[in-house]
Formats: structure tokens, C-alpha cells, sequence
């Protein structure tokens, strides 16, 4: 491997230069992305090891990021549950009958979950042979997984959701229960096939009052985090519009807590204590379209607030847009890696 | 005036019990409102001041809240502003040419706009001879407005905003001059008209980054709440998503911060300073479908973290939504009443 700087980040130890991915950093920004995609749907990718493997690759090639990330989509997950679902472009996953009975959430089946998905191990195998960088395994949250089924679809109010969670409090509990079970026996297989940190992308958590978040959906998180950490690999735990419950996230157990833009880096930091935390963020995805002045100014300013305090690790607060400009992506690698370099080695730097 | 103890709370004087609104309280979740929308579209409702009056004066009637507010929709000031535009059922504001352009810019008129809307005026003075609780005039956020007019229609990621924003900020500085002027104006006709306060409909607010905000949101909203406040009404502040930029509300010279419910309100009042500000929230409207136990007992939660404090002003996080149980609202401002009436009277209590 040429360098496990993000995964010593994600431990708290020192890493020079801080390391630096993106989320969604595979994807329709990339030419190179879209000439695969004008052959093969997202899902068609994933299915195939060779291509999904490929199209992982790519951004690590162009953009020399310090950590690839599996390319998959979270509901690929419902494929291995036995739950019937589309991916709408521009739109998200649809599901063919949203869940809402009983009957329904007892037909999940998170034990043939890896199973289901023999393919996901097999891309990350070949990956693993491939990158000189920490290959990074994911799924969703299962709040977020939970609001995609019982919604049927992408939400702004989670109007269903909630309604389920705050009515049916012991079907929710089935369906959360279930979720767990199947996203850590997901993580899990990712993890032997060699993932070297996984991300638990709650995207939607941060929907939810603090008192929802620590009634419904905090206990099974922390169980979650500690059976997927006990295989020995840091996790990353990230949602948007977390400012508020910051102070609960740091009770997950989770190594890194990765935060969106709507919240000063330095902030969070000190919420989620980094004597505990690793952080990782937190630039605006939509200054991937302005001019580059204001992009580096935006981002010097992300660095400075961590301070070269360890565990930092750069990032975006959200994935990475369809418009975004890549050459904006190159030069924050090559920027982040000059200001946060260690020209003189310590020992840890590559 | 059967109280005033919103206004008095809104300046964090002594006010018993807890003063209730809820945002949207005039609305589809209302029999007596469907009866009206039945014939009338919401701005012939807005045009026809007798109407309008009516629909403000319901909510007040059933549910005996604290403070009517005016009825109305952010968009009614693009009309002012000569802007042509429609309002689309369960979608918002879409205008007819989104505004791209420095001559769309110059010609916004943000002087006319008082004279462009009359009948603003004419529903004020009919309310304030029937009210018996203070009423509340309101406007959008120059930030919220713009996002409309740039986007031409609601958006989730704000993308042609923010790229004006970051990429033209001589034009962004232009648009926000004319809507600070344009909401200014509006708002002091109202006051002139007879609102007892004004409160900011700043709703997307909370889509910025702090340092977006503070370099091209925050100056002119420190103008707009200080040229408001000079009329002698206190001012209140809301946008959903703002649990990452309380700091900097902090600083806008408003009574009374709105908040959502994605951040404890004890945090919150911290985060603003409770020597120097009311807070307003933060009831997830979702709640409004849950078994009433559940809503009691948040509301109660509420209630007791504002702890007695002057200042608190009892409400949602955001508007009531359509399909809302109208009892649990009636129920939530006898609750709210009821447990922090003062039955010994305190000189101040009504």
C-alpha cells in the first residue's frame, strides 16, 4: 500500500499530509465515469466486478485521493433483503411496494444478505489487489434505509416515516432491528473481502429531533458500530443537517463522525470531542462550481480550523455533484496535501 | 387587547403563561379554511381583504393561540416587486422568468412595492380592529427570496443560487440590496398598518455554510432587523436547519430566534444568549400525526427546558402541515397554558 494515512487519520494518529477523499467521488462529473455509464445502468455497474472495480479506480487514478471508496448506491442493500426496488435517475431509490406491515418487515432477511450480494466481495477483492490506498466499504444508515422503504421513495419530511416510528413503535423497532442486522452483517462481508474502513452513510438522520434520534434509531446504531469495529477497522458515521445532534453522535462509538457545511469544522470538532473523534468535512459541494480562488480560500479554511490536530480528514459535506468541475478535485488534493504536508518526514508521513 | 403576552415575551419581559402560535396556522389542515380555499385560490384569498381577515382570524378562534398571523405567502412580494410568478399546489412559488440577470435585477422597483400592495394594509387594519391578541406581519428573508427568484421554483440544493452567489457576487450584492429595501418597506407598512411584530421567514437560510452566510447574507439582514426594529415592534428570525449557524443569528440584532426541531432548545437559547434573545420553537410538526401521549409528552419536554425563562415563545419548528390533527393543536396550547399558567397572578399575567 503506498500510504494508510487515512486510516491512521481515522485512529487519531498522527497523518501527514491529511488525507483527503470525496464523497461520490466516482460518478458523472468524471468523463471517464460517463463513457462506462453510457453503456451500463449504476446497478448493471455493480453487478459487475471487473466494470465496478474500474469505475472505483478511476477518481483515485485522476484525482490521487488518499482512499477509494467501493462504488455501489445504498439500496443496493435492499437487493440483498429480497426488496424489490428501481433506481430513478436524477431521483433515487423507488421501491416497488413500500414497507409498512408487519408481514413485510418479517420478510427481510438480513441473514442472506452477503449471500445475496456475492459480487460485492468479489469487486473488492480485485480492488484490493489493484489500490496502493485504503479501499473503504459502505452502506447506508438504517434510519435512512428505513425512510427508502417505508417512504417508497426520496423524501423531504419523511411524513411516512415518522409517522410509522412515532405510531407503530413495535413494528418500527422490527424494522430497525432487521436493518441493523442486515447492514452489519453487509459491512461485515466487506470487511473480509477487505475493505480497510468502512462509512455509514445516514444521510437523512439529521431529519430527526434529538429526543427521535435517542429513542428510535441511537441504541441500535451503537450496536451496530461496536460489532462492525470489532472486526478491527475504524468507522466513519456521516449524515447531513447534524449540527444539533452532534452531542449525541459522539455516544456511537463511531472512530470518525463526518459532518456536512452547515456547521463550522472547528464547531463539531469540539462537540464530538477529539480526544474520541476523528472528523472529516466539511467543504460546501456547490463551491465545486465557483471560481477556484474562492474554492481554495473555502478549503484553507477548513485546514486552518483543524489546526494539524490528528484525525482530520477532508472531505466534502456531501457527495460530489453531476456538474461539479474536476479539475477543482485535483488541485484540493494537490492544495490540502501541500498545506498539510511534512516536507521533513516524522516517521508516519509517506 | 385581551393580552399581549407574545409581544412581552418577544421581549423577555415576565409573560404567563407560555405564549402559543403556530407557524401556518391558518391552513389546509383547517375544516373551516378548506371551506374557503374550496372557492378561492390562496392569493385571491391574499387580495381580498375581508377573506383574508377571515382566514387569519380562524386558527385564533378554534385554537385560542396568543398571536394572529397575518395570512399570507413569501411570494406575495415578488407581485410588489413586479415579478410575475404562480404559486403550484403542494409545490410553492415558481416565477416566470428566474431573475439571472443585472437588468432582471434593476428591474426589481423595491419602492413600489407598499403602494403595489394595498390590500396588505387593508387586511391589517380590518384584524387589529377585531383581534383581541397581537398580530404578527410578516416577509420572507432576503436569502429565501433570492434563492426563488434565481431558482425559479423551489429547490433542495440551491445550486443556481449559490453559483450566482459565489460566481457573481457584484450581481448576488445587487439582488440582496433590492430585497432587503423591498422586505423593509413591506414590513413597515405593515407595522404602519398596525403588526404588533414582525417575524422573517428566512426558511432556507440554513442551506449556507457559516462563512456563505456571514459574507453575503448576514450585513444585510443586521440593516433589514435594525431598520425594523426602529419602529418600535420586536422582530423575529427563523429558517429551518440552523443548529450550525445559531452563532451567528446571534448577532442579527433580532428579539426572538425561531428554531426548528433538530436541535434541543435549551442548546439553542445557549447558543443565542438568553440575556439577549427570545427563542421560538420547536415542536416537530411531524408530531402532529403521532398518538397525542407522544405529542404531550415532547411538548412538555419543551416546556421544561425553557425552564420559566422569560422569552419563550411556545411554537412548531416549521408550519403546521396539511393533514395535522386540528385537536392536538387545540389541546397542545391548553397543555402549554396550563402548565405554565400562574393561578396566584403575578401583575403580569392576563
Amino acid at each position: 500500500m503506498r500510504d494508510d494515512r487515512f486510516v491512521r487519520a481515522c485512529r487519531r494518529e498522527p497523518a501527514r499530509p491529511t488525507p483527503v477523499w470525496f464523497m461520490r467521488q466516482a460518478g458523472r462529473y468524471l468523463p471517464e465515469y460517463r463513457a462506462v455509464r453510457a453503456r451500463l445502468s449504476l446497478l448493471d455497474i455493480v453487478h459487475r466486478p471487473d466494470v465496478c472495480a474500474e469505475v472505483t479506480l478511476q477518481p483515485v487514478r485522476r484525482l490521487g485521493v488518499d482512499a477509494a471508496i467501493l462504488f455501489s448506491d445504498i439500496s443496493v442493500l435492499f437487493e440483498g433483503l429480497g426488496v424489490g426496488f428501481r433506481l430513478e435517475e436524477r431521483r433515487g431509490p423507488v421501491v416497488d411496494e413500500p414497507v409498512r406491515s408487519a408481514a413485510q418487515v418479517e420478510a427481510l432477511r438480513p441473514e442472506e444478505v452477503a449471500e445475496r450480494l456475492p459480487f460485492v466481495g468479489e469487486t473488492i477483492r480485485l480492488l484490493v489487489g489493484e489500490l496502493d490506498v485504503p479501499l473503504i466499504g459502505f452502506a447506508g444508515g438504517p434510519f435512512t434505509l428505513a425512510s427508502y422503504l417505508i417512504e417508497g421513495a426520496p423524501s423531504r419530511t419523511f411524513v411516512e416515516t415518522k409517522r410509522l416510528m412515532h405510531a407503530d413503535t413495535g413494528l418500527w423497532s422490527a424494522l430497525i432491528d432487521r436493518l441493523e442486522q442486515a447492514v452489519a452483517s453487509f459491512l461485515e462481508a466487506q470487511v473480509r473481502a477487505g475493505a480497510s474502513a468502512v462509512q455509514i452513510f445516514d444521510s437523512w438522520v439529521g431529519a430527526l429531533s434529538p429526543a427521535d434520534f435517542d429513542e428510535w434509531v441511537a441504541p441500535s446504531l451503537r450496536r451496530l458500530v461496536g460489532r462492525v469495529r470489532a472486526l478491527g477497522v475504524p468507522v466513519v458515521y456521516f449524515g447531513v443537517e447534524t449540527a444539533g445532534l452532534l452531542d449525541r453522535l459522539a455516544g456511537l462509538g463511531a472512530d470518525v463522525i463526518g459532518v456536512d457545511w452547515r456547521v463550522e469544522l472547528a464547531e463539531a470538532w469540539r462537540r464530538v470531542d477529539p480526544a474520541r473523534h476523528g472528523i472529516q468535512g466539511n467543504l460546501d459541494p456547490a463551491l465545486l462550481r465557483a471560481p477556484w480562488p474562492l474554492v481554495e480560500a473555502r478549503a484553507r479554511a477548513i485546514v486552518e480550523a483543524a489546526a494539524g490536530r490528528p484525525g482530520h480528514i477532508f472531505n466534502l459535506g456531501h457527495g460530489v455533484p453531476p456538474d461539479a468541475d474536476p479539475s477543482h478535485l485535483e488541485r484540493l488534493v494537490e492544495r490540502v496535501h501541500a498545506w498539510t504536508g511534512d516536507a521533513g518526514g516524522d516517521g508516519h508521513a509517506s
